[in-house]
């Protein structure tokens, strides 16, 4: 009994990357055609199919929703599958959930496994490789060929499909906004690198306020953290070196790192240090103090994922189809991080 | 193009349940002759198979696990789930993720889709629901057919199959010993229904504990909580009528729900009421006090668990196979919820 074929295993055999073989079986320009012609000779001689998409839409109807998210141990992506769970169990799919572990090399063949005949469509959140290195092949062949996808929170404008997004901007203008009427002077913003959609976004809406107020904008005053795994020591430095009285971090974690290091420097939050979050986790609900955070509401998302992937599935194409992207608002959660307005 | 008629069609079709359909289809003795012979002859009418568990074993090395959990914004399972894609990426296995809602009929329904050729075998948590029916057909007839399935956490004596539990019991001695240590004498319990296998054996835990050191066993002293929903309201309700110096707390959010309830009483934790929580999340880790707690390890939990199936998997079956049960220790990790051994 043979294993089957994989792009995996063909990447392997051949000693060339996963994103090689996809390219070069796909016929892609990008992929000399010296290597082209070997993986193609080598994937016809194992009768292997490039995917089964074409097979799979004739099939269609096999009721299930394929999600791919980047990480599971998050709260936010974990409230957006119980969306997606809800509305699809309501019209009578299943779903079956992938991880990419933020892996380019992961996402390719998460989607390879699920296009192959198990799903309608999928919900796809991009992983932070995929981001950084700007590959959207294996994204937009299968779009092409017919099969439905809903990028949600992490998304490119490269990619044409339907869509669900936050406010990312407004979301973190309301924030800075918060802490600049409550009193803060000198407000730190805690982000993630620029090539991670949300984190650029979150960091613009972070100027913006500045800017909507006549605060001067501080580079200084920006941290953008590449690895999650030392951002709690990288928080303690900047905040050791920088002397700030407001902080928005864009995402929780950030939040309560930072609550922790002014908390240890002996200041106090809010009277010393006004401190707001992202996402409305149950670690910024009961961490004491409770923290003011923006609230990305991530069942909703997985909802309106659902419901638009859906709706594609079962309506015949027309030529007058388009594509939607929709916008889901954040709100300001207020709590005990901040200081009352003045 | 018609709908592929799945359990859930033909149980809408015939207004039964889908567990009737399920056990009709396998001529389960349950379900009474005339509609086990209505069941079968609609099922045959419209070609459907019962499932394709033979087809997917002839066809095995899709090199894809399916894991089936009954929640997923829960800590614990999410690192569960880490640890199985760890090892099963490391061994070349792809890992698909179905929820069951802790609903029995979603359990059965995701194993047909599982089971219908796009994995090689199970790794499963047991739905609320299911443990409190007692009704594993839908498990016992995939082991039977020579489907791997591994049980964690939730698993239960009536299912013989490969099994990754904790040490729920000496967990619970552990944390409760503790409380004892550190001078705690009136110890309240926040526990679950006894039908989910792990509240039942930290229960019994707790009463050893106790036993050993010849306190006497208060059942007013324990609380059990069916719905997770209200379990603040019945936590607090609970702690204004019994007046405990210690608590243990068979999870993360009693526990937290128990510290917040006394500190409202204007008590202080650990000074006045220990508290003593069970899965070692980050709400645990980042809480103010940082809570005492016993440590699960879930990710070690998916790693066995994996292992498990993959070595099934891998191996010529042999009439010398036998079910292994591993068992993984529980840690106590102490932090500041707890006062220091006298």
């Amino acid at each position: 009994m043979k294993p089957k074929l994989t792009l995996k295993n063909i990447a392997k055999e051949l000693d060339v990357s996963i994103s090689t073989v996809s390219k070069a079986l796909r016929d892609s320009p990008e992929i000399g055609e010296e290597t082209r012609a070997k993986i193609k000779a080598f994937a016809k001689h194992y009768n292997y199919k490039p995917n089964n998409i074409a097979l799979s839409l004739k099939n269609r109807k096999t009721k299930t929703i394929g999600i791919i998210i980047p990480e599971i141990v998050h709260h936010f992506f974990t409230t957006v599958i119980s969306g997606v769970e809800k509305v699809a169990n309501e019209m009578g799919y299943n779903v079956l959930v992938c991880l990419s572990d933020n892996s380019f090399d992961k996402e390719v063949l998460n989607m390879e496994m699920l296009a192959n005949g198990s799903t309608d469509g999928f919900i796809l959140s991009l992983a932070k490789e995929t981001m950084q290195k700007g590959d959207y092949h294996h994204l937009v062949e299968v779009i092409n060929q017919g099969m439905p996808v809903v990028l949600f929170d992490r998304v490119v404008e490269d990619i044409s499909c339907d869509k669900v997004i936050i406010d990312d901007v407004s979301g973190a203008r309301k924030a800075v906004q918060h802490l600049i009427d409550t009193g803060c002077k000198r407000i730190g913003l805690l982000t993630t690198v620029d090539y991670v959609s949300v984190g650029k976004l979150r960091t613009h809406g972070y100027k913006q306020a500045l800017a909507d107020n006549n605060y001067p904008i501080n580079e200084d005053l920006i941290l953008k953290i590449e690895e999650m795994e030392d951002s709690e020591l990288q928080i303690k430095e900047f905040l050791e070196e920088q002397n700030v009285d407001g902080i928005f971090a864009v995402n929780e974690h950030f939040a309560i790192s930072a609550v922790k290091t002014v908390q240890d420097q002996g200041k106090k939050v809010p009277d010393d240090v006004s401190v707001i979050g992202f996402t409305d986790g149950e670690l910024s609900r009961l961490f004491i103090p409770s923290l003011t955070t923006v609230s990305q509401h991530g069942t909703r998302i997985g909802e309106e994922s659902a419901r638009l992937l859906i709706e594609k599935l079962e309506r015949t194409p027309s030529p007058d189809d388009y594509y939607k992207t929709i916008l889901v608002e954040t709100e300001l959660v207020v709590r005990n991080s901040t200081k009352s307005k003045i």
